[in-house]
């Protein structure tokens, strides 16, 4: 255990399009081999892919091949788990080789292995949560200083948590992919990201942020899900919602995440931490590393999905309603 | 998944001290062999043993017997895993089954995979929990009612979470066991619950709690661990803590327990939940269970614990401060 390479394993291969001008950066890098060429790594006898490059093309090309090739691979790329994750999974499980992806989801919060695996033992049937540590950042900025968005975004953008366009944070792009990735493994059924209605959060102000606090209330981007699986229906959405200030929801500044998992048996089980930045997604793709390293021939069998099932569209707000009596 | 035996895992035999009286309470299982002789499942086909009668002896001595015999153990005894867990984990490994624990630990709060699976990516430095659901519905109580500690004490039975004698949960007995656990697997090092300083809190009433809060606090069983690598010092405790208000320890109320976890990298990562009762035993039971039918013969590597260490004396209540920044 450590913040280094976990025992075992060693760094062969770095990709990157700019390979040769980055390598010359890094010399305590000399025994790594940089290429440009996702098909030198996937030549050579390197045994697990880190994939960290964001985006479904060519990442979700790449991985695929990467499995084929007999490799593990480990993945912060919520899109391509969202989009082609079970497909993806299976591959990995023909192959006996393991896909694991904890960084794709709420950065170094273990949220992949407590739903799939802490309690897997129980039945889900609700989750809320914060999952876009951007726009976390950006609200509880406009909280804490009653600057405007574009103010809150030029912070964010400073301390490395927002990119140039920050879009597919507010409008809730990533956090619907990461709910529809959290749907598959709480609840097993397959939901399409672009169908979880979504609003944004990119004309909120100050203003909006008074008036809730008034209230004894803030506001957070908040993604929920509940299924219901005697109905077969799914309420999911992705939007600004007004939360309690004593809520875990509202204590999660900056570019926190938290999530409260609802199962019949175990009621509400909460979990927070940093859900965005470099050093929390290490965290969660090192441990999916030494996971590796620990057991090469684990077995993860690919989730069995449905697509037979109702989403309903109904105010979000109703969702948060239970949460909030243990918050 | 789901709150039933997950699949591909049949109920083959319960040992029970009265098993004649009880199996004639239990006709849904006509098809399960009853037995008041652990040999009776040592001796069968069976996989996979769950151990749930808690204390030390005989429980230790059947969890080796049933590993030794070849089968892999679930078990819910923190005791046991706290005094011979290292030991009982290198025999698994030796005989190629696995030995789990999420449910000795936390309750239905998983963190024992948090720590160990998680969060492996990080060096953790820090513990601060509330690991005793019995204790925390007492004081929780008090604090909610202004009784005294016996009248929350007979709530707590009434409830069924409290036994006829508490003192193992009040004193910290129970606290320290699990709080030397979570020190095995986050720290990599050997603590004996012995070693670590316990104060009672069966002192307590409600005029400290008035006090706490006039101060904007509550009072809480704090059990609390701090591990520095470079000077090889532990500095840890169990015992009542005042907390603040706003804190996620104070938000927790009934059986529930809640754990920060610090990380050199990922900083603070929270999980709450249920802590006591027999529902949240059955999930993390059975999530153990599921990850044993998913792949039995996934391989857990006993951790390699150290004693070279110094346990260094200290005010507890250093302890809490970084957590207060972020609760």
């Amino acid at each position: 255990m450590g913040p280094d390479t976990p025992p075992g394993l060693t760094l062969t291969h770095i990709v990157d399009r700019r390979a040769a001008l980055k390598q010359a950066r890094h010399p305590e890098l000399s025994r790594v081999a940089w290429t440009a060429s996702i098909a030198d790594v996937l030549a050579s006898d390197a045994d697990v892919v880190v994939e960290a490059m964001g985006g479904v093309d060519p990442a979700a090309a790449w991985i695929e091949a990467a499995l084929a090739a007999g490799k593990s691979v480990v993945t912060a790329n919520k899109q391509v788990i969202a989009r082609e994750g079970a497909r993806l999974l299976r591959l990995a499980e023909r192959q006996g080789r393991q896909l694991r992806f904890e960084a794709a989801v709420g950065g170094a919060m273990p949220i992949v292995r407590a739903i799939a695996d802490g309690l897997a033992g129980d039945r889900i049937t609700k989750i809320v949560a914060i999952l876009n540590g951007t726009t976390n950042a950006v609200l509880s900025r406009i909280e804490s200083r009653g600057c405007s968005l574009d103010e809150a975004l030029t912070d964010a953008r400073a301390r490395g948590l927002a990119e140039a366009d920050p879009s597919a944070d507010l409008d809730g792009d990533d956090a619907c992919a990461k709910l529809a990735i959290l749907c598959a493994l709480a609840f097993g059924i397959r939901v399409d990201p672009s169908q979880i209605p979504a609003r944004s959060c990119a004309g909120l102000g100050a203003g909006q942020f008074a008036e809730a606090r008034r209230s004894g209330e803030t506001i957070r981007q908040i993604a929920a899900a509940e299924f219901d699986y005697a109905r077969a229906t799914l309420i999911a959405s992705v939007g600004p919602e007004r939360v309690p200030l004593s809520s875990i929801f509202a204590r999660a500044v900056g570019p926190e995440n938290a999530a409260i998992i609802t199962g019949e048996h175990a009621g509400d089980t909460g979990i927070f931490g940093v859900g965005a930045g470099g050093d929390a997604t290490s965290v969660a793709i090192l441990s999916d590393l030494a996971a590796i390293a620990r057991d090469r021939s684990a077995i993860l069998p690919a989730p069995h999905l449905t697509s037979n099932f109702t989403l309903q569209r109904q105010p979000s707000d109703l969702l948060l309603q239970p949460s909030e009596a243990v918050c």
